[in-house]
Formats: structure tokens, C-alpha cells, sequence
């Protein structure tokens, strides 16, 4: 064959040929450069603000103007479909479904409502309409101290950065209604100019500041963790720091155990109540998942929180965190499956296989202090003196800070269903315990047969049995729902207007 | 360059060279060839047998001519070193460990003597020598029937082949004393002819062919798992099938759970024993190690029990099973970690983690069964009436049922801890409601305080404590080991010089 040279010589459109050619073929290759180039542009843009707002902007739709893909899987938590599924109201009424926690939180708030968790799209809605945070109009005040809105919004650090921690929980609950109306987002956990994990609630900085840790210290991976943390925690109101103030604190000075709790609190003589039948000096937990978590197989496997609740996700080849914060269960692809090759359907199973075994002695706990209760309140009424019932009423206090420690947290039951299963066996040994100490003290009082288990097969019967008017609370949350709650939005809405946004 | 031909024209030395390069470059390529037919007659060799001898030959010595890799490694079950660490003994006595355990089994043979399992190759000096079986010498009876020989010896399918499973049960321990010699070994799970797997025991083919399974459908998977279920699982002496006989039987008609296999024994009024304190009707749990694993997470993802306790090893380019049954913590590389990508520190850290906190209730229920064993002495010595006493002692035998189950397993809070867990708060909740109706009844016969608790400290104690002479049965056990035990080794060799072995 002779050169491509001396072949173009004897016939030239072969040359022109060659020449068109390499036209397209360059020109295709623009288009691909140009298709890179506008991709990376669109990988860039997330740190190329849109707007201009402060650490301290409450409104998660001026962060969302700048991260468009967070933001709208962010608002995804207002989804209530895996709810209704299963009454198909606005929330789970945890109270309908075991009329047993009445009973057990007598003459605390919540027995009068409680609800499974919604997203934190709800924070702020859910914490206006329950019950437990009363009908304060005209003056009155809300059973709660503002110490209660701590984890509801990112207009807490605003108004803490403003007036200081202290100050912020101190009054009552109403004080500070018009202040915090966006619900848990960006600014919770978001540092606003680099958009780094921050921690922005005091409570955390200070647990780790007793036990001799410095937060700043923490990894990333960490804090995919710890800004979770903030809020899904055990933590209680302690009156003794500040006066006049019940200040938000965690009780993990001695560990994270739940014996390491109980002994702090017990140490400083600390309840959250008395309980309305037994006058047992009660314990609430709260929602200790965090604590839970970090003593299960996934925390000492390096998973974070965000690994599983808020994977990864890609989109338009950015890679991003799913902001739609939710059961793993929902989302098994992206959370389980990145380490664990099974089939959903199997992996789905062996999680609520678990949940079920835990179950199973939780409800039998629940049953167990029920009958203490009632069975003290009997001692009570035939005449058992404190010195008889002291013991006893401690008993109490352990089975049931046991229980709710337990029953209150999210997903516990798979965070560390082997140490679930520890803390309820401890829980219904020692309800057992109180209840055959009952039995002798019932017995020395001469009513030796057991006592009658009451019928609170339903809410409205259990609260019956507690004598509360449930109708009442419910006309006046409604009446305050309807008339100071528009007053609230009508001022922060002012308030907002004037805040500082810059758009680019 | 000149062709090569021509090059040697012209020099004839370099032919030479060539020549004699080539030789040495065939004669290392033989080399190998006969290297690598040596090794595929080394793999091969194992189907090659060098003896020849019958499916019901006893000695694994013989059948480990043929296969002298895993017979090297089933002899390595005689180590050991993992329980010396312990306490230096010949065996871990787990009465000296845990001394409630004497109370528990007041009555029962249990309480004169239970230790830690030891490896297959002990099996048969462990019957022997343990207080259990008794000094049956001069025409007096051991107390355990033959059917106690079932699980110990390739002897048994040898003997049941000749007589019989019923006939085989039938009588006292000591009269098949000189029929079993053998160790637990190579004819207890495989086919003289194939090598496969093979079930030996009647009693696991019964129990699937009650349930309306057949085993010969297993596939191999689960064979690696049902020749260790032969044994290794609940079973109970059922003296109703065949008049005289008891014949040992696997409770598994209504399934695994601990509930159906309950199920099961109260419905036939079955007990193994009435305690000595108590009277309650006893259940004693075996070891019900397939049914716990049966249950747990690695059964459903398909691993078996041989995938642990027998990885695959390599050893001269041939792959085989490794026969020293051991604790897969002994031996982490070849079994957690062929999935597990962890630490091995880690791994076995977080089994004994799981250990603790099972451990941890299961020793209170312990103690709490202690308790109402002995408030129920002091009712009956008081002047209960059966009647009073008749819903306590089946409380106190569902409770100990849970925890017997839960403690006799070998590795039951690995294999399902979480199941653990939940048995055992059960067995709590029920142990203790037991004790609630012991302070009533208790109280009606004028008896209204706190039964003390005894002091148990150590088995010692306990066995005092139970009136039992200790000194007596170690020193009718040593004369029966030096006397009778010596006669039945002289009778086996006799007749084990009589089998059929031919050497190829």
C-alpha cells in the first residue's frame, strides 16, 4: 500500500475527506468538554452561595436557596404516609395504642398525650398541639419552662447567641412562643460559612466539658454522630444550677450506662415527679438513642448516625447527603445494603424479629408496674406508713426508670437489642421485687389476697381511672390554638422581615 | 543477524549449547510435572482407602488410616489447655463455679457433679468418671439408664445396628459399660462407603418424621448442621413408648421455641424430677444448642455449624475440614473472619461482651430461683396445703425451665443473644411472681417477713446444705473406676480384635 501522502496526490477528495472528518470528531469532543465542564459547575455551585444570610438565620429556606438538593430532601420529613398507614391520623397516639403508660406516668404530662415522633419538619407544629404543654392564655402559664423549645429549632441559637442559655430557659413555656417558629433544620447543625457539622446547643459542650472532653476535638465522622446527639439524648431540668432556671443537663458524669445514669440521679436525690398513685419519686427518660447506640455493635463498627439515617445519595453526579432523615427501614438501599448483602425483605425481618423480642418482656414490664402502682396506692390507702414503703417506692423508681429508659427511645431495640434485653430483665426483677415487698406490707395491713388489676384497656378508661378531665384540657388547648398561636406567627413574621439577606 | 541456522554453520559449538540448554530446561519442566501429579495423588489419596473396613467399625483409629488429616485433627479435641487456663484442673467444675447451681438441681444428679464439656475425644472417661452415673459395682445399678450412652460413642450405632434402638435403651447404665469404649467419633456422622454425611441417631429421625419431614431430603448445607443436632439439642427419656425403656426423644412437636417445647412437656404432665426443697415438678433442659442456633442470625443467613466449629483448612494443596471441634474464638481467622471483616480482638470482644450481658440476669434468676426454692421448703415446712402450693411450684418449674435453657446450651448467648435475653426477663418475671404468691402464703401461715437466704457460698456448702455425703459417692465412684472400669476395657479389646478389618 502505498503513503496516505501519495494517495492524497492522485485523488484529492480523499484529502477533504480526512479534513471534514476530523471536523466532527472535534466537534463531538467539544460537546463531551462542555458536558464535564458544566457538570463540575454544577458540583461547584453548592460553594458558590446564592444568598448571603448569617450563622444565626432560622429560616431553613434561606439555607435552601443555596443547597437546593439538601433542602428538598429536607422537606421530605413532613411525610406522614409510614404513619398513617397505621391509623391513618395525623399521629400515632402512643397512648390509644398502650393505655398501660397512663398508668404509669400518673400525674405527669404524659398522660395526658403522647405521640410517636413525627419528622423534624413537625418540631414546631407538634409542640404547640400536644397537650402536654397546656393552654397557657390570658396570663396563664404553661405547665412547661421555655427549657422545652431547646431542641425544637434553629431559632435557638438565635435567641441563645442573643440573650445567653441561661436566660433563654428561664420562664415558662409561652414566654417564648413568638420567637421559635421554624422547625429543627440547618442552622441546628450547620456551620454557615464553610457548612461544616457544628455543634450549636450547649447542653452537649457542657456534658463533654465535666468529663474532661473537648467537642472541638471530635472527627467528622463524629459529629455525623454528635450533632444527633444535641438532642437525641437522656436529659433532664436541673434546678440547682441556675437560679430560678431549669437548666437543660445530661446526666453522664459517671457514663453511659443506664446504671451509671440511675446513680446520678440517685446520687442527687433527683425525680422528675411524684407519681400519682404509688408516690414513687419518678424518673422520665427521655430518649436516650444516642447513649443506647454507642454501646451497639454499629457505634463500635465506626457507622455514625448519618450513615444510616441520612445516607448518601447522587443526583445530576453530585453527591450529597439525603437530608430526609428517617427509619433506615424506608430507605434499605442506601443505608443496610452498603454494607450488609442481603435482601431487604430478610433484612427488614431480622429487624422486626428483634423488635418483637424486645417487645415481648417491655410489655410485660409495663403490665408489672402497673400492678405496683396500684398495689402501693393500696398499701396507701390501708395505711402503710413511709417507713414501709420507702423501699418499695425506690424499687419502683429503678423498674420503671428501666422501662421508660427502654421503651423511649428511638429504634433502641435495634441500636442494642442484647443490652435491651439486659435492662428489661433488670426492670421486671425489680418490679417483682417491689411487688412481693407490697405483698408483705399489704399482708402486715391484713389484706392478704392480690390486688385486682384495673381496666384501663383503653386510653379514655385509664385516664378515667386517674380521674382526669380530658375534655377540658382539650377544649383549652384548642381555644389556645386558635387564638395565641396566630398572635405568635404574626410577630415572628415582623421579626423575620427585617432580617439581613443578602442576594447575589 | 544471520538466520540462526546459518550461524551455526558456521559455529558448530553453539549447536551444542543449544542442544544441552534445552535438556536442562525439560528435565526442570519434568520437575515440576511430577510435582504437580504428586500433589493430585496426594488430594487423591483420601479416595483411595488403605483399609478397608465396615460402617459400624467403632475405632476412629481405624477409619483414620484412611483419613489421617482429620483424624489428626479430631485428636486434637483432646487438648485441654483452653480449660486449664482456667483453674488448672482436669475439668472445669462449674458446681465449684456457680454453687446455687446445687440447689437448683436439689435432688437431681446435677447437683453431685456438673463440669464444663471438655473436647469428643473425653467423652466416654467423662461418663465414666462423673458422680452422675454412679458406682454401680457387686450387682447394685448405676441410677442412669443405657439411654445415657446414646451421645458418647461410635459403639452405639454399631450396637443398635445388632439390637435395636429400644433394646439398646433398655437397662441400667452399667450393663453396655463394656459395649462402649469408643469416644465420640468418625461412624457418629459419616458413610464408611461415600465419606458423606449420615445421621446414626434414631432419635433425629424420629423427631423430623413426627413433624412430617424427612431428613434423607436434607441437603448437604444442613447436614453440615443436623449430625451435630444428633446430640446437641433438647431431648428428654419418654418411658411411655416402650414398656421398660427410656427412650430417648427430641420435644420438638410443636416446634423450637422454648414455649412449644413447654408446651409439649406439660401437656404429656412430664417432669424429669421432683426438687428436693421445693417439690416442684422439674424440667432439667438439655443443651439445646441446634434449636438456639436454629433461631439465631447466623442460621439465617445460611452458615452451619461446621462453617465455625470445623472451618475448611489447607494443608499439602489438599482442602479439608478441620475435626477439632472447638470453639470457633479458638480459631477466629478460619471462621469469623472468612465473612467478618474485623479485628480479632474486636470479634471475640464483642462475644463476650453479648456473654456479660446475658450473664448478668441469667445469675440473678439464679439467685431468685434459689429464693423460691427455699421460701417454698419453709411454706411446706410451715403447713402449706397442696393446694396453696400447687400454682407455685409450676411457676418455679416454668421459671428454672428458662433458666436451665438458656445456661446449658454451649454458646447459647452467642448464638441468639437477643433470644436469651428474652427467655430469661420471662424466667425472672415468672420466678419472682412465684415468690409474690410464696410471701402470701407464707404470710397466711403467719409468717410475714423475708425468708434469709442460705449461706451458699460454696458447692460444699451447698451440697450440706442438701444433707448430701459427698465423702461417700468420691469414694464408692474411685472404687468402681479401679475395679469395674478395667474389666469392661479387657472385655471391648477382646472383642474388638475380632473385627473385620482388612488392610489393602
Amino acid at each position: 500500500m502505498k503513503p496516505i501522502s501519495d494517495q492524497i496526490k492522485e485523488k484529492p477528495w480523499l484529502g477533504w475527506l480526512i479534513f471534514f472528518a476530523t471536523i466532527v470528531v472535534v466537534f463531538i469532543l467539544g460537546l463531551f468538554a462542555s458536558s464535564i465542564v458544566e457538570r463540575r459547575a454544577e458540583a461547584q455551585f453548592t460553594y458558590t452561595p446564592q444568598v448571603e444570610h448569617s450563622q444565626y438565620e432560622p429560616r431553613n429556606e434561606v439555607w435552601g436557596e443555596n443547597f437546593p438538593r439538601q433542602y428538598q430532601t429536607y422537606m421530605q420529613t413532613s411525610d406522614t404516609t409510614f404513619e398513617s398507614k397505621y391509623n391513618g391520623a395525623k399521629r400515632i397516639d402512643m397512648l390509644a395504642k398502650y393505655p398501660e403508660f397512663v398508668i404509669l406516668w400518673a400525674d405527669y404530662g404524659f398522660a395526658k398525650e403522647y405521640n410517636q415522633g413525627r419528622g423534624h419538619y413537625h418540631a414546631i407544629d407538634d409542640i404547640r398541639e400536644i397537650l402536654r404543654t397546656g393552654a397557657p392564655i390570658d396570663g396563664k402559664e404553661s405547665p412547661m419552662p421555655n427549657t422545652c423549645w431547646t431542641c425544637k429549632s434553629p431559632d435557638v441559637p438565635r435567641l441563645m447567641s442573643e440573650i445567653g442559655p441561661a436566660e433563654f430557659y428561664r420562664g415558662t413555656w409561652e414566654e417564648k412562643g413568638h420567637e421559635i417558629v421554624n422547625p429543627i433544620g440547618c442552622a441546628d447543625c450547620h456551620d454557615a460559612e464553610t457548612m461544616n457539622l457544628r455543634i450549636s446547643r450547649p447542653a452537649l459542650i457542657e456534658a463533654f466539658e465535666r468529663q474532661g472532653k473537648d467537642i472541638t476535638m471530635a472527627s467528622h465522622q463524629e459529629m455525623r454522630s454528635l450533632v444527633c446527639a444535641q438532642c437525641h439524648v437522656e436529659y433532664y431540668f436541673n434546678k440547682d444550677k441556675v437560679e430560678g432556671v431549669q437548666y437543660l443537663t445530661f446526666p453522664w458524669d459517671n457514663g453511659f450506662a443506664i446504671e451509671d445514669m440511675e446513680k446520678y440521679y440517685d446520687g442527687m436525690e433527683f425525680s422528675d415527679w411524684t407519681h400519682g398513685l404509688s408516690r414513687a419519686p419518678m424518673l422520665k427518660a427521655q430518649h436516650p438513642d444516642y447513649e443506647v447506640y454507642s454501646t451497639g455493635i454499629h457505634a463500635s463498627r465506626g457507622v455514625s448516625c448519618a450513615d444510616c439515617h441520612m445516607p448518601y445519595m447522587n443526583e445530576g453526579g453530585q453527591k450529597f447527603t439525603d437530608h430526609h432523615i428517617q427509619s433506615p427501614l424506608n430507605n434499605v438501599a442506601n443505608s443496610c445494603q452498603v454494607c450488609h448483602r442481603d435482601e431487604t425483605e430478610e433484612l427488614v425481618a431480622t429487624v422486626y424479629k428483634r423488635q418483637d423480642q424486645i417487645a415481648h418482656n417491655r410489655e410485660k414490664l409495663e403490665e408489672l408496674l402497673v400492678r405496683a402502682h396500684v398495689e402501693a396506692k393500696h398499701a396507701w390507702d390501708f395505711g402503710a406508713t413511709e417507713e414501709q414503703m420507702e423501699d418499695i417506692l425506690m424499687d419502683i423508681r429503678h423498674a420503671q426508670w428501666r422501662w421508660d429508659f427502654s421503651a423511649a427511645g428511638h429504634g433502641n431495640s435495634f441500636h442494642n437489642p442484647v443490652e435491651l434485653g439486659r435492662i428489661i430483665g433488670d426492670g421486671i426483677s425489680i418490679a417483682q421485687e417491689s411487688r412481693i415487698k407490697l405483698a408483705r406490707v399489704l399482708a402486715s395491713l391484713g389484706h392478704n389476697e392480690a390486688i385486682e388489676y384495673p381496666d384501663i384497656s383503653t386510653k379514655a378508661k385509664a385516664q378515667a381511672y386517674l380521674g382526669m378531665d380530658m375534655a377540658t384540657l382539650n377544649q383549652e388547648k384548642e381555644t389556645f390554638l386558635n387564638t395565641v398561636v396566630p398572635q405568635w406567627l404574626e410577630k415572628a413574621k415582623e421579626r423575620e422581615a427585617n432580617y439581613p439577606v443578602q442576594i447575589n
